[in-house]
């Protein structure tokens, strides 16, 4: 794909996401799509072959940037002077990504959209919010196997772990929207007070 | 109202339910409603200004449904033999309560319609999930003072009790749908060991 037609094509990939965000899947049309973009909407067709199509393409676009959070995750917890500084700077990181105003409303789009398009739903669990458990958990298992935590079963440490950190500002954000998110101060403060309740679960004696 | 009345304005309600749940807010019409609920479209009318306050009187009153739970919670912890029973059984209802399949897809719908009606989502919120948390942590400030409990912030406790409890299998359920949910044995076993992660934060020594 050359130059010009790889901007159109991310021309298009904007304005469907500003639109489908705005006013949802079923209140968002290829016309619209193609004025935002200022592109034809034959060169739209072009490049997707329905609204479906572009609608998930931004989804799991979105989804594979969960890819670089879970790159990053062994060398935060390598990096820091021990496993109690490697959980906290964790745990920031991870409040502080899945809070993004964008991404929370993708993520609301989703489940509105999870009837409609199971299958689309279950690939972006599966690609973003599974994928960073299963990666906490293979890192929980290897603290374990060093004597750095305490724990048989990586997985539900791992599920304690993301709850603890993003559940409660999660669920908030849904109901009532990205602007009433935390500061990113009490995001800290909630992030320290999460890995606190782990490690007490956690902690070798 | 009489019976007759109170009867027809049941169905209206149960017939908007259904197809709320089904096919979403924007997907149903008056027209539908009065026809599954075997009414005429004047007596919809009678009964509710609009589709809109038809759809908030559903929202609230599944949200007045999480009181029984509220209220239920004084007489759990009191009744069980020591807090690590009482935490334990709370759980399993908690768990089970918030995970009955037309309560997961209410609480779709109203996440879905959040940035239409903000303010519903947020009575929705304020009335259920914060309530819940809100005598939960105020449960947990009594069981404290009484040395039962060791904390400095109930309302922090009580948000690493409800989201070790529910964050995970409510988050999956958002995504994958109510049919993906745990097993009434895995819900259990699910809500002991976040019971079992809660104590080890908060025993008192």
């Amino acid at each position: 794909m050359d130059g010009r037609s790889a901007r159109k094509r991310q021309a298009i990939m904007d304005a469907a996401t500003e639109l489908f965000l705005a006013n949802g899947y079923q209140g968002t049309s290829m016309d619209e799509i193609a004025a935002l973009a200022e592109v034809s909407k034959q060169t739209v067709y072009k490049n997707f072959a329905d609204k479906q199509q572009l609608f998930a393409e931004i989804v799991l676009g979105t989804a594979a940037r969960a890819d670089e959070f879970v790159r990053a995750i062994p060398g935060v917890l390598a990096d820091a002077p021990d496993v109690e500084a490697g959980l906290r700077t964790l745990a920031r990181r991870y409040l502080a990504a899945v809070m993004r105003p964008e991404l929370l409303q993708l993520r609301r789009l989703v489940i509105s959209e999870a009837g409609h398009f199971p299958d689309l739903a279950r690939d972006y669990y599966k690609r973003a919010p599974d994928h960073v458990m299963a990666t906490l958990a293979a890192q929980f298992g290897d603290l374990s196997e060093k004597g750095l935590l305490d724990l048989d079963d990586p997985d539900a440490a791992a599920s304690h772990y993301a709850f603890l950190v993003l559940g409660h500002p999660l669920d908030r954000a849904m109901f009532l929207g990205a602007e009433c998110g935390l500061t990113p101060t009490a995001m800290n403060k909630h992030a320290d007070a999460a890995v606190g309740v782990f490690l007490a679960a956690y902690r070798p004696d």
